[in-house]
């Protein structure tokens, strides 16, 4: 991530977006604000690339993640615990996504990033859909529900965690994925542990 | 809820603390400046408002759905669906929770919100911790890692929930309290069921 995204990161997560001028960024970055706006058109083409520099990199994580399992119950382990790492790895940048909401509807950009979290959700559903084919998931409710309960746990971790604390983010990310295969009712300890990045 | 904190409330949810200014709530409360600062010393002050008026109501909700139930089971199962109902209820309202990183650590009234935060956690530790020394819970990991999973899971609600859609707030509500109990490894469907508020 350049400096100027950086600085941007940083900002929001502190100020949000509304609380946060081009200014403010250009002073944390250290340069100009000509030399802003030469590589950026503007604060919400800003919150866009920092969305989706977090975007793609849970979904990196998270295709990672599941491509080392072969059974419905390992992907969802080792998704669960791809995401949470996301979260602890960078506690900004995981934030930044309660910023999407302004996002103005017609950037240009806007379609990109929901794409990617589509895409994202779309990996974990295939996951239930896949576990609970082979009866090895049982959930209540509907499907989609379940995936933002999921979701919606890991989520909450870049509100909360803060480093240093008595819980490494590994052991943090083993007990909500060990959670959310009770929660799918599966039986937790099948994960492939995967190490911190 | 005054016309004033009504208006602080929904102008936080759209354009967040730093995004409102004291004259946006006025102009959407009808009110003059003069009158909104004769009520509010500040913008401070309305967030800590309504903060403590969002935190009293799912309070309350949680202490009469842990009273209608005898057994940790129910009284988890009934909580979640409580605190679900509060976030469907009034989604603005409920989202005001992610702006409490804005109030400022040394306002007055920030201990008083922040004891109510915790008071409501206190109530379901309480009954994870009862329902782990019964036997009826089984956990992976840290007791409060366990209530931030499930709370992060029902605070996530008010961000996807839109009124209207497929699923009824208490059908939300149920599903999310059945997911919870398999998650600490209770069976579901011992839920009293409540009527939606």
């Amino acid at each position: 991530m350049s400096p100027i995204l950086a600085a941007a990161k940083s900002a929001f997560h502190e100020r949000g977006f509304h609380g946060t001028s081009t200014r403010d960024i250009a002073a944390r970055a250290g340069v100009s604000l000509p030399t802003l706006y030469y590589h950026h058109e503007s604060k919400q083409g800003m919150l866009v690339a920092v969305l989706q520099a977090a975007m793609d990199a849970v979904l990196s994580r998270v295709r990672a993640a599941i491509a080392e399992a072969d059974t419905p119950a390992g992907q969802l382990s080792n998704a669960i615990e791809a995401i949470v790492l996301h979260m602890t790895a960078d506690l900004e940048l995981a934030s930044t996504a309660g910023e999407f909401r302004y996002v103005e509807h017609d950037h240009p950009q806007r379609a990109e990033y929901v794409a990617l979290r589509t895409e994202m959700e779309d990996l974990v559903e295939g996951i239930l859909q896949r576990g609970l084919d082979a009866g090895d998931f049982h959930i209540d409710g509907d499907i989609k529900e379940t995936l933002r309960y999921l979701l919606g746990a890991c989520q909450a971790v870049s509100i909360w965690y803060r480093p240093g604390g008595a819980r490494t983010p590994t052991q943090v990310a083993q007990s909500y994925a060990a959670t959310s295969m009770r929660a799918v009712g599966a039986q937790p300890n099948t994960s492939v542990v995967l190490a911190p990045i």
